[in-house]
């Protein structure tokens, strides 16, 4: 059986987004990765900004965004629009053939409103299982293009949701491993998966089934780390190849045989 | 020599975009044209009420926006993202598998920054003969996928760029007549082009350059309608089939043999 293509998923965090400088550095590294790749983008604080300039206000429950009318409108522009279309664009300028989609476009990520029980998170989009299509995904890649997917799926029946990047990073990279050897890349502010949150350099180098059960029961691991690892597991679990945390400066090295972060596995 | 194929490329109004009612009717007869086809936007006035909101001041010049940089912001926001998306997802569930886009996704338009005589438009782009990419509208339009573009460009650099609907649809069909017979069809809130414009039964059946010529002399034509018919022109001039121009409720009649509306020859 012939090797399969290698394929990098790269998700890159909303401090990232935040962060012009850092977000510039990124992306021409991005660029620079060869052979076929799909990046994920989060949205950043200026959804947030922009729903504050149209008095629209942004509600939080256990760190997710709820997403009403109003809400899931200004996420569209700003996660859609602004601020897939700059990074499209930007690629562009440093050489990769971006084109920029929401799980809406060619279908690629049919979604369903999650359901209301003890709170109604509004217009918020689940991925069940085995629905991303790789079809147009694998269209675009053999053909040199570099899909950039904002976290925005729908439902079929002509509404909008908002889904989080990790769980859209996570479901496309499974999607892709049957067709490809994936290597998912989660890039954000930190150095990787850290054992003291307060020590940029406390890196766990790699992570498996026992380190991850020790780490919650020592109670080491961010709110914001979490959905990240339990991602990465599903990724790994679910035929990825390999799944590595990491900063979005080291985005070169964790394209290469010499990785920095942290390796799920 | 075996035929050509057939596209339609078709460009709906901010007029139509304007109107909820109206915009459904269209996307549900746009989703049933049968075969290749591509939808051009325009922007309408939303990006204005959002522009406002946000304390961003829209100016005008001879009828065309001044695209200052928080502007381009806007219209990349609004048009890009939430007018785009929200067409995709009801064309999506209409059973047309939309792709929304802009001329900076797969470098499809790429254009230039309008050089500074008299006015400085801003950040809008205009697009030299011969550089529209059809390459990927082909993969796209030979997969089944029906490529849905927002009414902005970039420059290659890194910039997006405002760019007038009607000058996209001309250019992307001129570029696609190369590979396929092209009929560019206007559609927007006016049964054809009137003979006046206080009439809307006066619709003029059949335009050819001669017709032109004397609806000039006369001052027949509003504003609206001179991009229109200058870009009709340059698109039959450059290998466009048909050129047809009528009411967003005639498109089904405007994709068939028994067309409504105005024929450009």
């Amino acid at each position: 059986m012939a090797a399969k293509e290698k394929v990098f998923v790269v998700k890159v965090g909303g401090n990232v987004i935040d962060n012009p400088a850092l977000l510039d550095t990124f992306l021409a590294d991005f660029a620079k990765v060869p052979g076929r790749k799909v990046l994920i983008h989060g949205g950043g604080k200026i959804a947030t900004r922009i729903g504050d300039k149209l008095g629209i206000e942004s509600k939080y429950l256990n760190g997710r965004r709820i997403t009403d009318a109003e809400t899931v409108d200004v996420v569209t522009m700003v996660y859609g629009g602004l601020v897939n279309k700059q990074i499209v664009a930007k690629l562009q300028a440093a050489g990769a053939n971006a084109i920029g989609l929401t799980g809406a476009d060619a279908n690629i990520i049919p979604a369903v409103k999650r359901p209301v029980k003890d709170v109604d998170y509004g217009f918020v989009g689940d991925i069940p299982a085995g629905t991303v299509q790789t079809a147009p995904l694998q269209l675009l890649l053999d053909a040199g293009l570099t899909p950039v997917l904002s976290p925005l799926t729908h439902d079929g029946k002509g509404q909008i949701l908002n889904t989080n990047a990790d769980t859209i990073a996570s479901s496309v990279a499974v999607a892709l491993a049957s067709h490809y050897d994936v290597r998912l890349v989660f890039c954000f502010e930190k150095k990787g998966v850290l054992r003291d949150a307060n020590d940029d350099d406390s890196v766990i180098n790699l992570i498996n089934q026992d380190v991850y059960r020790e780490l919650l029961a020592a109670g080491a691991l961010s709110d914001g780390i979490l959905p990240k690892l339990e991602n990465a597991f599903a990724a790994i679990g679910n035929g990825v190849k390999e799944v590595l945390i990491g900063h979005a400066d080291d985005l070169r090295r964790n394209t290469s045989d010499a990785v920095a972060g942290t390796l799920i596995c």
